[in-house]
């Protein structure tokens, strides 16, 4: 029944354009690009967004980091902006911007007055498909990366930790390979590689346009067909058919320790499903799930359990993040109190869910937490920058805009056996990776 | 001195078609295949493959499975000749044949009387280039590869064990990814996949023919440029450049219980360099340092303390393959006697382990294996299939005819400091996976 009335709804109320909640329309050019405009009139600002559906987890083997390193490359200049010349011109309008990488997409984004939007897409399409790369360029930037995993990731045991956990977690997905590259990977990058990967994915057929803010959905399509319509689309961009998890069928634990850790920890990572088109439920089970174990301190069963009562953690947590094109994870982790080692910690732990599993979720709580996520929901819209990103990522991680605005509801109906089912069916020992991040020597490496 | 010694002889003796101590004559066609030829005339008979430097390890990603399959799909006929009649032709010429295919290479062969090698040239010849695929031989084979793989693998708690055990090995590297593809992966191998894996890589320019038996090096060669050489070299072809594998920070530990082990036992990888061209010693180490530790039963380190003194282990062994295009391992396992648990098994392992990192190499045993070892050698080359084999495999792995002639004196020169050299180097616990075979509830999951 439920469904029905959804259904009636868009149609009724967003037959056309596909207006809903968060006021968005959609529209698709003629090369293939989509289009998402949030309208939000509440400041002359706009944030104008380009996402392609390109990311870290779509590169060829060997080649790790390409993604990425493009992603800086794309600042770099083309025939009509020299380079540093985007940067400079959207700093003249008052305006910021930057770009991002992740295993499924990688985006661009500027925030400025509405009254420049045309501009912003000018300079985007520009460089869509005009970038111009030295070969010092590469080099350059190549440094710039290997300096930023140095500082990120080489630098921080905890990150490594993370690096080494999701290698162990992914036998077959890409998801085990890091954003930024393995060092020795990255350092052979080279300028043919980076055009390469531009020329076949940076295209209008593998791109979305998202903008949001006080501007006319109309308008934007007109102005989107005029600066992004007349780009050519590319043949090289083709269904995203990645790699998947075999059927995973051993436990794994894993041992870090290293002389800079402060602060030892224990984490466990299973693999999860993610939220896919029209089936989200059960990526809303797990969401509310991570919150039930763990969100929100000592509010949720780890922190209550671990840190109030037994005063063994610090910390105590469980997370959880549906949004991803490909199967994910989810985990458990606990920071051992002083004087608490990490073998008790993760025993502890591990009571801790066994208990759950057998008392099931507390009705009040649940109640709770519901009260707490619409609530969150409703101040996320504050930020225009924050509803873009939501668009944009769903959209390049294979959702829908009516996916997007069904998410809330979704979340909302998620009930005690729908959780407890999700936990059923996720906390598969042979399918996750135990880790302990030690201090070096300071425990034994069984 | 000794490199020079080495350098003067094969200047002396092979100053242009190098031939050496396995009467071996090499060269090169015009197109780029490369022959080998041994001479041996003990037996009218011939060996004849053909390698191709493509394995498992060079597939795609989500396409796992594919270089085997292609294998299998090399019987199903040319235009010249139909399916299954190349087997056929060999079994009427009294020969018999097969195919393989590891990470690294896929080779086919043939042993038949050594009058009828220009007709398996011929054959082999044709079907280098002359392949054709039906949908259906390809859903057909799809299903003896499954079927295979049911067989062998899923079947089998121990293959599937090690399965599991590679994938969490080797964090970059394909040597993770089973050499007869993830299932749901090998499912979904098209006539396609096929077809382009197989016009891409079967060429001459990626190929090396092997013959050995009673034959004349100029005939062969001779008739390899009758038969083979026609044919025009592709251009898919490039220097393979595989993912290697980042560094390795943390040991890791992987249970796998199953209903159908009946015997458990636990087992160590360690991360291991391979042999390189020109630079085998720290290999030739490992070799003889598996053979020391775990080689000949009672009569090695493992063997005489867990089997002998102990008697806490069934088997207890040492494992190493320096044969390999990138990074490998080197293993040990204890297979626990009765009433022995497997945490008491890897303690009392790494105890003898350890001990023997404080006492060093008995220098008896190492003459004695260095004796075992130039015996086996020499009964060896009674197989004319093994010293084809042996070449072929070296050279699709990065290896020389020289490489594999040098071998025997590298090892025989390996001293008792180089095998705790390569002892202290390999034995590094974050670089290695921990396994445990266990009866499913038999033994606690930590």
């Amino acid at each position: 029944m439920r469904r029905l009335a959804v259904f009636f709804f868009v149609l009724l109320f967003f037959p056309l354009a596909g207006y809903a909640a968060d006021n968005v329309t959609t529209f698709t050019l003629e090369n293939g690009m989509d289009g998402v405009v949030i309208r939000d009139t509440r400041a002359p600002v706009v944030t104008h967004m380009v996402w392609y559906r390109i990311g870290a987890a779509d590169e060829v083997p060997g080649k790790s980091g390409l993604a990425h390193l493009v992603e800086h490359l794309m600042f770099k200049g083309t025939k009509a902006y020299g380079p540093g010349e985007l940067s400079r011109i959207v700093a003249a309008n008052g305006g910021s911007e930057n770009a991002f990488t992740s295993f499924d997409y990688t985006g661009y984004f500027q925030r400025v007055a509405a009254d420049r939007l045309g501009l912003m897409m000018q300079l985007e399409a520009d460089r869509m498909r005009g970038l111009i790369l030295s070969k010092k360029d590469v080099t350059t930037e190549r440094s710039v990366v290997l300096e930023e995993r140095s500082t990120r990731t080489d630098d921080n045991p905890g990150a490594l930790f993370s690096e080494q956990r999701n290698a162990a977690l992914y036998l077959n997905s890409h998801y085990g390979i890091p954003v930024i590259g393995w060092r020795h990977e990255v350092e052979k990058l080279t300028r043919e590689d980076a055009l390469a990967f531009y020329h076949k994915y940076y295209a209008p057929n593998n791109a979305i346009l998202v903008v949001a803010g006080d501007v006319d959905p109309a308008k934007v399509k007109a102005m989107a067909e005029k600066y992004y319509g007349p780009i050519a689309p590319s043949k090289g961009v083709k269904r995203r058919n990645r790699p998947s998890e075999p059927p995973q069928l051993a436990a794994r634990r894993l041992f870090f320790s290293d002389a800079r850790v402060s602060q030892p920890y224990v984490i466990r990572t299973y693999l999860a499903p993610e939220r896919n088109a029209g089936a989200q439920k059960q990526a809303a089970a797990l969401t509310m799930l991570a919150e039930v174990l763990g969100g929100n301190g000592i509010n949720s069963v780890l922190g209550r359990a671990l840190q109030l009562k037994q005063k063994i953690a610090l910390d105590a947590s469980a997370f959880y993040d549906g949004l991803s094109l490909d199967k994910t994870s989810f985990g458990v982790f606990v920071v051992p109190a002083k004087g608490v080692g990490l073998q008790q910690a993760e025993d502890a732990m591990d009571a801790v869910i066994a208990q759950f599993m057998k008392d099931g979720v507390d009705p009040a709580q649940l109640k709770r937490i519901k009260t707490q996520i619409r609530a969150s929901q409703i101040y996320g819209r504050d930020s225009l920058q924050g509803l873009a990103r939501k668009y944009g990522a769903a959209l390049t991680s294979g959702l829908t805009v009516k996916d997007v605005q069904d998410w809330p509801d979704i979340l909302q109906a998620v009930s005690a056996d729908d959780i407890m089912a999700a936990a059923k069916m996720v906390f598969n020992r042979k399918q996750s990776v135990t880790g302990w991040l030690m201090r070096a020597d300071n425990e034994a490496q069984k």
